[in-house]
Protein backbone atom coordinates (compact mmCIF):
# COMPACT_ATOMS: atom_id res chain seq x y z
CA UNK A 1 0.00 0.00 0.00
CA UNK A 2 1.17 3.37 -1.18
CA UNK A 3 2.21 5.53 1.87
CA UNK A 4 -0.02 8.77 2.42
CA UNK A 5 1.16 11.95 1.82
CA UNK A 6 1.54 12.73 5.44
CA UNK A 7 3.23 9.59 6.11
CA UNK A 8 5.74 10.75 3.38
CA UNK A 9 6.16 14.09 4.25
CA UNK A 10 7.32 13.19 8.06
CA UNK A 11 9.14 10.33 6.39
CA UNK A 12 11.49 12.78 4.47
CA UNK A 13 11.40 15.09 7.69
CA UNK A 14 13.21 12.23 9.59
CA UNK A 15 15.32 11.62 7.04
CA UNK A 16 16.80 15.26 6.76
CA UNK A 17 17.73 14.76 10.51
CA UNK A 18 20.64 12.93 9.13
CA UNK A 19 22.13 16.52 7.54
CA UNK A 20 23.29 17.28 11.46
CA UNK A 21 25.59 14.50 10.91
CA UNK A 22 27.52 16.02 7.78
CA UNK A 23 30.60 17.76 9.22
CA UNK A 24 32.27 20.58 7.19
CA UNK A 25 35.92 21.89 7.25
CA UNK A 26 34.64 25.82 9.33
CA UNK A 27 35.75 26.18 13.05
CA UNK A 28 32.72 27.61 14.71
CA UNK A 29 33.81 31.00 16.57
CA UNK A 30 34.84 29.55 19.94
CA UNK A 31 36.78 27.18 18.06
CA UNK A 32 36.25 23.72 19.46
CA UNK A 33 34.54 22.41 17.16
CA UNK A 34 33.86 22.44 13.58
CA UNK A 35 30.28 23.15 12.19
CA UNK A 36 28.13 20.92 10.10
CA UNK A 37 25.56 20.94 7.34
CA UNK A 38 22.88 21.62 9.41
CA UNK A 39 24.18 24.43 11.19
CA UNK A 40 25.60 26.23 8.36
CA UNK A 41 22.01 26.23 6.62
CA UNK A 42 20.33 27.40 9.26
CA UNK A 43 23.04 30.26 9.75
CA UNK A 44 22.74 31.47 5.93
CA UNK A 45 18.91 31.16 6.09
CA UNK A 46 18.84 33.69 8.31
CA UNK A 47 21.53 36.32 6.61
CA UNK A 48 19.66 35.53 3.79
CA UNK A 49 16.70 37.16 5.53
CA UNK A 50 19.30 40.30 6.96
CA UNK A 51 21.22 40.83 3.73
CA UNK A 52 19.03 40.32 0.64
CA UNK A 53 18.73 44.36 0.18
CA UNK A 54 22.57 43.72 -0.96
CA UNK A 55 21.24 41.19 -3.51
CA UNK A 56 22.40 42.70 -7.12
CA UNK A 57 18.71 41.70 -8.72
CA UNK A 58 15.43 41.59 -6.51
CA UNK A 59 14.97 38.52 -5.07
CA UNK A 60 12.31 36.03 -4.04
CA UNK A 61 13.44 35.88 -0.08
CA UNK A 62 11.20 32.84 0.77
CA UNK A 63 12.29 30.66 -2.52
CA UNK A 64 16.00 31.86 -1.47
CA UNK A 65 15.51 30.68 2.28
CA UNK A 66 14.13 27.69 0.98
CA UNK A 67 17.20 26.93 -1.81
CA UNK A 68 19.65 27.64 1.10
CA UNK A 69 17.63 25.24 4.02
CA UNK A 70 17.87 22.43 1.43
CA UNK A 71 21.02 22.92 -0.86
CA UNK A 72 23.78 20.22 1.11
CA UNK A 73 20.65 17.62 1.87
CA UNK A 74 22.16 15.84 -1.29
CA UNK A 75 25.46 15.18 1.34
CA UNK A 76 23.87 13.10 3.81
CA UNK A 77 24.14 10.58 0.58
CA UNK A 78 26.91 12.40 -1.06
CA UNK A 79 29.11 13.73 1.81
CA UNK A 80 31.23 17.40 1.91
CA UNK A 81 33.26 17.99 -0.58
CA UNK A 82 36.16 20.41 1.04
CA UNK A 83 35.66 23.32 -1.80
CA UNK A 84 39.80 22.85 -2.45
CA UNK A 85 40.02 19.41 -2.40
CA UNK A 86 40.52 18.61 -6.10
CA UNK A 87 40.47 14.94 -6.71
CA UNK A 88 37.22 14.47 -4.33
CA UNK A 89 35.15 17.07 -6.69
CA UNK A 90 35.61 14.95 -9.85
CA UNK A 91 32.69 12.42 -8.38
CA UNK A 92 30.72 15.04 -6.71
CA UNK A 93 28.27 15.82 -9.32
CA UNK A 94 27.65 12.01 -10.02
CA UNK A 95 27.25 11.27 -6.26
CA UNK A 96 25.01 14.67 -5.29
CA UNK A 97 23.05 13.78 -8.47
CA UNK A 98 22.17 10.17 -7.07
CA UNK A 99 21.42 11.59 -3.44
CA UNK A 100 18.92 13.98 -4.73
CA UNK A 101 17.24 11.59 -6.67
CA UNK A 102 16.83 9.29 -3.48
CA UNK A 103 16.41 11.96 -0.99
CA UNK A 104 13.82 14.52 -2.86
CA UNK A 105 12.43 10.77 -4.23
CA UNK A 106 10.67 9.99 -1.02
CA UNK A 107 8.53 13.11 -0.76
CA UNK A 108 5.27 13.32 -2.31
CA UNK A 109 5.16 13.91 -6.26
CA UNK A 110 4.50 18.14 -6.25
CA UNK A 111 6.92 18.73 -3.28
CA UNK A 112 9.40 16.77 -4.54
CA UNK A 113 9.63 18.45 -8.06
CA UNK A 114 9.56 21.99 -6.03
CA UNK A 115 12.44 21.33 -3.72
CA UNK A 116 14.39 19.18 -6.44
CA UNK A 117 13.89 22.40 -9.01
CA UNK A 118 14.91 24.67 -6.47
CA UNK A 119 18.43 22.36 -5.99
CA UNK A 120 19.17 21.90 -9.58
CA UNK A 121 18.51 26.42 -9.62
CA UNK A 122 20.87 26.69 -6.95
CA UNK A 123 23.36 24.35 -8.50
CA UNK A 124 23.65 25.97 -11.93
CA UNK A 125 23.09 29.03 -10.76
CA UNK A 126 20.72 30.01 -13.10
CA UNK A 127 18.74 32.62 -11.32
CA UNK A 128 18.74 35.87 -8.86
CA UNK A 129 18.12 33.45 -5.99
CA UNK A 130 20.22 30.85 -6.66
CA UNK A 131 22.83 33.83 -7.48
CA UNK A 132 22.77 35.33 -3.67
CA UNK A 133 22.12 31.62 -2.23
CA UNK A 134 25.42 30.86 -3.83
CA UNK A 135 27.06 34.46 -2.48
CA UNK A 136 26.05 33.40 0.94
CA UNK A 137 27.26 29.83 0.38
CA UNK A 138 30.63 31.60 0.10
CA UNK A 139 30.36 34.27 2.61
CA UNK A 140 29.04 32.60 5.83
CA UNK A 141 32.14 30.22 5.88
CA UNK A 142 34.76 32.96 4.97
CA UNK A 143 33.02 35.16 7.93
CA UNK A 144 33.75 32.46 10.29
CA UNK A 145 37.06 31.57 9.02
CA UNK A 146 38.16 35.33 9.63
CA UNK A 147 36.14 35.01 13.10
CA UNK A 148 38.87 31.84 14.23
CA UNK A 149 42.15 33.86 13.49
CA UNK A 150 41.81 32.22 9.48
CA UNK A 151 42.80 28.45 11.35
CA UNK A 152 41.02 27.04 8.76
CA UNK A 153 42.69 28.38 5.85
CA UNK A 154 46.00 28.02 8.13
CA UNK A 155 45.72 24.57 8.68
CA UNK A 156 45.00 23.61 5.02
CA UNK A 157 47.81 25.83 3.71
CA UNK A 158 45.04 27.47 1.58
CA UNK A 159 46.64 29.87 -1.04
CA UNK A 160 44.90 33.39 -2.10
CA UNK A 161 44.39 32.17 -5.54
CA UNK A 162 41.98 29.34 -4.60
CA UNK A 163 39.83 31.49 -2.40
CA UNK A 164 39.97 33.95 -5.23
CA UNK A 165 38.73 31.32 -8.00
CA UNK A 166 36.55 29.67 -5.55
CA UNK A 167 34.90 33.26 -5.37
CA UNK A 168 34.70 33.92 -8.89
CA UNK A 169 31.25 34.19 -8.86
CA UNK A 170 30.65 35.72 -5.47
CA UNK A 171 30.14 38.82 -6.53
CA UNK A 172 27.14 37.72 -9.17
CA UNK A 173 24.52 37.46 -6.29
CA UNK A 174 25.69 40.63 -4.38
CA UNK A 175 28.86 42.99 -5.37
CA UNK A 176 28.36 44.69 -1.95
CA UNK A 177 28.77 41.75 0.06
CA UNK A 178 31.58 40.23 -2.13
CA UNK A 179 33.22 43.39 -1.43
CA UNK A 180 32.49 43.12 2.02
CA UNK A 181 34.06 39.70 2.28
CA UNK A 182 37.11 40.55 0.64
CA UNK A 183 38.09 43.78 2.31
CA UNK A 184 36.81 42.49 6.24
CA UNK A 185 37.67 38.82 6.12
CA UNK A 186 40.17 37.59 3.35
CA UNK A 187 42.60 40.75 3.23
CA UNK A 188 43.31 41.21 6.55
CA UNK A 189 44.04 37.30 6.48
CA UNK A 190 46.62 37.63 3.57
CA UNK A 191 48.08 40.76 5.59
CA UNK A 192 48.27 38.53 8.92
CA UNK A 193 49.71 35.23 6.50
CA UNK A 194 46.94 33.15 7.65
CA UNK A 195 46.02 32.64 4.07
CA UNK A 196 49.58 32.35 1.50
CA UNK A 197 49.71 34.92 -0.71
CA UNK A 198 51.02 33.59 -4.41
CA UNK A 199 49.00 36.68 -6.13
CA UNK A 200 52.49 39.15 -4.99
CA UNK A 201 53.34 40.87 -8.56
CA UNK A 202 56.49 42.44 -6.07
CA UNK B 1 32.42 56.82 16.04
CA UNK B 2 28.64 54.50 15.18
CA UNK B 3 29.14 51.27 13.19
CA UNK B 4 27.65 51.33 9.92
CA UNK B 5 24.49 49.50 8.79
CA UNK B 6 26.09 46.35 7.12
CA UNK B 7 29.05 46.20 10.61
CA UNK B 8 25.80 46.44 12.31
CA UNK B 9 24.55 43.57 10.55
CA UNK B 10 27.90 41.65 10.29
CA UNK B 11 28.35 41.24 14.20
CA UNK B 12 24.68 40.32 14.67
CA UNK B 13 25.67 36.93 12.17
CA UNK B 14 28.67 36.51 13.74
CA UNK B 15 27.08 36.56 17.42
CA UNK B 16 23.77 34.37 16.37
CA UNK B 17 26.96 31.78 15.83
CA UNK B 18 26.78 31.02 19.53
CA UNK B 19 23.25 29.14 19.45
CA UNK B 20 25.49 26.09 18.10
CA UNK B 21 26.71 25.73 21.34
CA UNK B 22 23.20 25.58 23.30
CA UNK B 23 22.51 22.23 23.50
CA UNK B 24 18.98 20.59 23.79
CA UNK B 25 17.37 17.24 25.37
CA UNK B 26 16.66 15.21 22.22
CA UNK B 27 18.47 12.86 20.79
CA UNK B 28 19.52 13.01 17.09
CA UNK B 29 18.07 10.17 14.89
CA UNK B 30 21.26 8.08 15.09
CA UNK B 31 21.37 8.10 19.08
CA UNK B 32 24.80 9.27 19.47
CA UNK B 33 24.35 12.70 20.78
CA UNK B 34 21.42 15.81 21.57
CA UNK B 35 20.98 18.37 18.85
CA UNK B 36 21.26 21.83 19.39
CA UNK B 37 19.29 24.84 19.17
CA UNK B 38 20.76 25.54 15.39
CA UNK B 39 20.03 22.22 13.83
CA UNK B 40 17.13 22.49 15.86
CA UNK B 41 15.68 25.39 14.26
CA UNK B 42 17.32 24.56 10.58
CA UNK B 43 14.72 21.23 11.09
CA UNK B 44 11.63 23.13 11.62
CA UNK B 45 12.08 25.81 9.34
CA UNK B 46 12.27 23.10 6.66
CA UNK B 47 9.42 21.03 8.24
CA UNK B 48 7.62 24.88 7.58
CA UNK B 49 7.54 24.82 4.31
CA UNK B 50 6.91 20.97 3.88
CA UNK B 51 3.96 20.89 6.11
CA UNK B 52 2.47 24.52 6.02
CA UNK B 53 -0.46 23.05 4.05
CA UNK B 54 -1.68 21.84 7.34
CA UNK B 55 -2.23 25.29 9.56
CA UNK B 56 -5.33 25.50 10.98
CA UNK B 57 -5.28 29.36 9.55
CA UNK B 58 -3.53 30.45 6.48
CA UNK B 59 -0.09 31.62 7.50
CA UNK B 60 2.61 33.53 5.80
CA UNK B 61 5.28 31.05 5.36
CA UNK B 62 8.08 34.00 5.09
CA UNK B 63 7.54 35.11 8.30
CA UNK B 64 6.70 31.35 9.82
CA UNK B 65 10.19 30.31 8.47
CA UNK B 66 11.69 33.50 9.98
CA UNK B 67 9.99 33.24 13.24
CA UNK B 68 11.12 29.41 13.53
CA UNK B 69 15.17 30.56 12.46
CA UNK B 70 15.14 32.94 15.26
CA UNK B 71 13.02 32.10 18.22
CA UNK B 72 15.81 30.20 20.20
CA UNK B 73 18.32 33.44 19.90
CA UNK B 74 17.53 34.31 23.17
CA UNK B 75 18.89 30.71 24.35
CA UNK B 76 22.59 32.02 23.60
CA UNK B 77 22.05 33.98 27.12
CA UNK B 78 19.52 32.22 28.79
CA UNK B 79 20.20 28.61 28.13
CA UNK B 80 18.21 26.07 26.74
CA UNK B 81 15.22 25.60 29.38
CA UNK B 82 14.14 21.88 29.37
CA UNK B 83 10.11 21.64 29.15
CA UNK B 84 10.29 19.35 31.87
CA UNK B 85 12.20 21.50 34.14
CA UNK B 86 9.68 24.07 36.83
CA UNK B 87 12.60 25.28 38.41
CA UNK B 88 14.19 26.53 35.43
CA UNK B 89 10.89 27.66 33.80
CA UNK B 90 10.17 30.10 37.21
CA UNK B 91 13.56 32.63 35.81
CA UNK B 92 13.16 31.65 32.06
CA UNK B 93 11.33 34.80 30.97
CA UNK B 94 13.00 37.47 32.70
CA UNK B 95 16.23 35.66 31.53
CA UNK B 96 15.30 35.75 28.33
CA UNK B 97 14.07 39.21 27.64
CA UNK B 98 17.34 40.48 28.58
CA UNK B 99 18.80 38.28 26.05
CA UNK B 100 16.14 39.44 23.26
CA UNK B 101 16.94 43.38 24.64
CA UNK B 102 21.32 42.75 23.67
CA UNK B 103 21.12 39.96 20.82
CA UNK B 104 18.51 41.40 18.99
CA UNK B 105 19.52 45.64 20.08
CA UNK B 106 22.61 44.66 17.61
CA UNK B 107 21.30 45.69 14.46
CA UNK B 108 20.35 48.35 12.91
CA UNK B 109 17.17 49.54 14.05
CA UNK B 110 14.67 48.56 11.69
CA UNK B 111 15.46 44.84 11.47
CA UNK B 112 15.90 44.87 15.09
CA UNK B 113 12.03 45.98 15.33
CA UNK B 114 10.99 43.12 12.65
CA UNK B 115 13.27 40.76 14.63
CA UNK B 116 12.25 41.49 18.21
CA UNK B 117 8.95 41.80 17.13
CA UNK B 118 8.27 38.47 15.83
CA UNK B 119 10.47 36.65 19.13
CA UNK B 120 7.93 38.66 21.16
CA UNK B 121 4.89 37.42 18.88
CA UNK B 122 5.95 33.69 18.77
CA UNK B 123 6.35 33.99 22.90
CA UNK B 124 2.71 35.37 22.51
CA UNK B 125 1.53 33.08 20.21
CA UNK B 126 -0.48 35.99 19.54
CA UNK B 127 -0.84 35.71 15.42
CA UNK B 128 -1.56 32.15 12.85
CA UNK B 129 1.89 32.22 12.23
CA UNK B 130 3.20 31.92 15.81
CA UNK B 131 0.49 29.38 16.57
CA UNK B 132 1.96 27.13 13.66
CA UNK B 133 5.43 27.68 14.63
CA UNK B 134 4.65 26.73 18.36
CA UNK B 135 2.50 23.64 16.90
CA UNK B 136 6.41 22.48 14.85
CA UNK B 137 8.38 23.45 18.30
CA UNK B 138 6.79 20.97 20.02
CA UNK B 139 6.22 18.47 17.26
CA UNK B 140 9.53 18.70 15.97
CA UNK B 141 11.44 17.14 19.35
CA UNK B 142 8.03 14.47 19.56
CA UNK B 143 9.26 13.13 16.22
CA UNK B 144 12.62 12.51 16.99
CA UNK B 145 12.24 11.43 20.28
CA UNK B 146 9.76 8.84 18.91
CA UNK B 147 12.69 8.04 16.13
CA UNK B 148 14.54 7.14 18.76
CA UNK B 149 12.05 4.66 21.07
CA UNK B 150 11.46 7.41 23.09
CA UNK B 151 15.18 7.66 24.80
CA UNK B 152 14.69 10.83 26.03
CA UNK B 153 11.58 10.20 27.75
CA UNK B 154 12.22 7.05 29.50
CA UNK B 155 15.52 8.57 30.79
CA UNK B 156 13.90 11.38 32.33
CA UNK B 157 10.78 9.38 33.34
CA UNK B 158 8.88 11.73 31.30
CA UNK B 159 4.67 11.15 32.36
CA UNK B 160 1.81 11.36 29.70
CA UNK B 161 0.16 14.38 31.79
CA UNK B 162 3.34 16.44 31.41
CA UNK B 163 3.35 15.72 27.79
CA UNK B 164 -0.39 16.23 27.49
CA UNK B 165 0.43 19.57 29.58
CA UNK B 166 2.86 21.01 27.08
CA UNK B 167 1.26 20.04 24.15
CA UNK B 168 -1.84 21.82 24.84
CA UNK B 169 -1.78 24.38 22.60
CA UNK B 170 -0.16 22.33 19.76
CA UNK B 171 -3.42 21.89 17.96
CA UNK B 172 -4.08 25.44 17.77
CA UNK B 173 -1.87 25.96 15.05
CA UNK B 174 -2.41 22.10 13.56
CA UNK B 175 -5.24 20.17 14.24
CA UNK B 176 -3.98 17.36 11.69
CA UNK B 177 -0.40 18.00 12.32
CA UNK B 178 -1.00 17.49 16.77
CA UNK B 179 -3.16 14.44 15.71
CA UNK B 180 -0.62 12.83 13.48
CA UNK B 181 2.07 13.33 16.55
CA UNK B 182 -0.18 12.16 19.10
CA UNK B 183 -1.22 8.76 17.33
CA UNK B 184 1.92 8.09 15.88
CA UNK B 185 4.68 9.70 17.92
CA UNK B 186 3.17 9.72 21.23
CA UNK B 187 0.66 6.58 21.79
CA UNK B 188 3.18 4.41 20.60
CA UNK B 189 5.87 5.10 23.43
CA UNK B 190 2.90 5.09 25.88
CA UNK B 191 2.28 1.53 25.24
CA UNK B 192 5.77 0.61 24.71
CA UNK B 193 6.25 1.94 28.66
CA UNK B 194 8.54 4.18 27.35
CA UNK B 195 6.27 7.45 28.57
CA UNK B 196 5.05 6.64 31.98
CA UNK B 197 1.44 6.72 31.38
CA UNK B 198 -0.37 8.35 34.60
CA UNK B 199 -3.74 8.72 33.15
CA UNK B 200 -4.91 5.57 32.89
CA UNK B 201 -8.52 5.39 34.19
CA UNK B 202 -8.85 1.52 34.92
Amino acid sequence: MEKSRIEKQFEFCREIDKEKFIGRQTYLTDRTRKENDAEHAWHMALMAVLLSEYSNEPIDVLKTVTMLLLHDLVEIDAGDTYAYDEEAKKSQKKRELAAADRIFGLLPEDQREKLRGLWDEFEAESTPEARFARTLDNIQPTMLNAATDGRSWAERGVRLSQILGRNQNTGRGSETLWKYSYENFILPNVEKGRIKNDQRSD
